[in-house]
């Protein structure tokens, strides 16, 4: 196989799983190359991916070596994807009876979820997260996301246990919006003790349910290594967790002027 | 840019989006080239990809020309990964209290739900779904995999509506295995009239719960077009739904023995 076509080859592979480290070797038995050429190889798909803003190809020396695809974007590809989703946020045919705003077509399209995916795996990566964790349902399709550009086990806890889980942990918490008590519970199989993870959720207005996943955690005494949100509301003002990390802020949901008011975090802007 | 840093560009955009279809046009864009030139890069990709197994390139000609990415998977291969998740399966310690078998942890992993969207997407591709409709909890991880392989949105019917999902048509359906009313319920807005849609769960005893979406699909005056699970169990022996395809039987749980007996599916062996 000749040069381009090698490079055909190991694009792919690199690309549809973000994260994984490839042996260098793996490549090289494939093709039947020296090393040597392998590194030509990769040198060129890192150049390009790097002149077109594609993401990095990372090498990983030592005495095995590596290679990764990080499906990184730059602040302005951010800026541009979030104002994009704002963009189709403020359509007025969104506002539902109660003042909520569907958004149910949003979290299921599949480039919007890639892209949300690798903003989040851009902000968190570097925390080296082992598992992606959030609770059912609604957060599931975009967590899914960012454990794949991740490549980490996807960790759902539920509402109500299932006897296909075996035994549980089950922990009541306050969900901050409607003071009301709820249920999650999580498999003892689903997490090992000590490991880091990553919330995710659509969705946050007082944060009682990333409160009560933290709590969770702690219960299968893991470390969080981050919270990420889609969408904060502004209200309740008061807010029951602080460090985390929201793409979009919904300021207001106005039914008589019909308007949805929505902007980019802070974080993005700056 | 030369031939090998156009082929890196012109791949990883194809693989990360698979069956989207893309204007050459955008490519001899990009690349400030000719069509020629583009038609010659995307014939090596094609060729590279065919030698390899690697999914297929389909070039789409007309008056504007479009090129797309199928993650088709070879029947061996399909067989090899079906192999494998049975492998994984027969591990005797994901028996549960109850005689239930713990899977949580497989479609947790991103690499075998990458595969699995691969499989049904090979399997489904052809009937050009335009939906892929599945119900919470569990199968949902799956569904969204086949929904990103096959580029379409994916619509998760929920066990209870949430007002943030606006009207929703709710159905009650009969739950084939435990013999319970059980209800399900999806926004009106989630589906237009008269699309083409995929079911997919991860999980299937008697089918009530396929059969029951089936009928809410009927209500959605959505044709379904095909109905994939990743498991199905030998019990109960009577079945709700006989056009599905499934990738695992699970034939028996012997508790006492502590054996897990599944296998892949006919159509995968034949």
């Amino acid at each position: 196989m000749r040069r381009a076509h090698r490079i055909a080859a190991i694009t792919k592979r690199l690309v549809e799983r973000p994260h994984h480290v490839f042996g260098v070797g793996e490549f090289a038995d494939l093709f039947d190359v020296a090393r040597s050429t392998l590194s030509e190889d990769l040198a060129i798909i890192r150049a390009t991916f790097e002149a077109l803003n594609m993401g990095k190809i990372e090498t990983i020396s030592g005495a095995v070596g590596g290679v990764r695809y990080l499906p990184l974007l730059t602040k302005e590809h951010i800026l541009g994807h979030v104002e994009d989703i704002c963009a189709r946020l403020r359509d007025p045919q969104r506002i539902l009876p109660g003042g909520f705003v569907y958004i149910d077509d949003l979290i299921s399209s599949p480039e919007l979820l890639r892209t949300v995916g690798s903003i989040f795996a851009t902000a968190f990566g570097e925390q080296a997260p082992e598992y992606v964790v959030t609770v059912e349902t609604a957060g599931i399709p975009v967590a899914s996301k960012v454990a794949y550009a991740l490549d980490v086990p996807l960790v759902i806890v539920r509402r109500q246990s299932r006897p296909t889980e075996g035994p549980v942990l089950t922990m009541n918490f306050l969900s901050g919006s409607a003071r009301q008590l709820e249920t999650m519970s999580l498999s003892r199989r689903a997490l090992p003790r000590g490991s880091r993870v990553l919330l995710i959720d659509d969705f946050m207005k007082a944060g009682g349910t990333l409160r009560g996943l933290t709590d969770l955690m702690g219960e299968f005494e893991c470390s969080v290594v981050g919270k990420g949100v889609l969408i904060e509301s502004a209200w309740p003002e008061e807010k029951l967790i602080d460090d985390h990390l929201p793409l979009i802020y919904l300021d207001a949901v106005d039914v008589k002027e019909q308007k949805v008011v929505v902007r980019p975090a802070d974080w993005i802007l700056s």
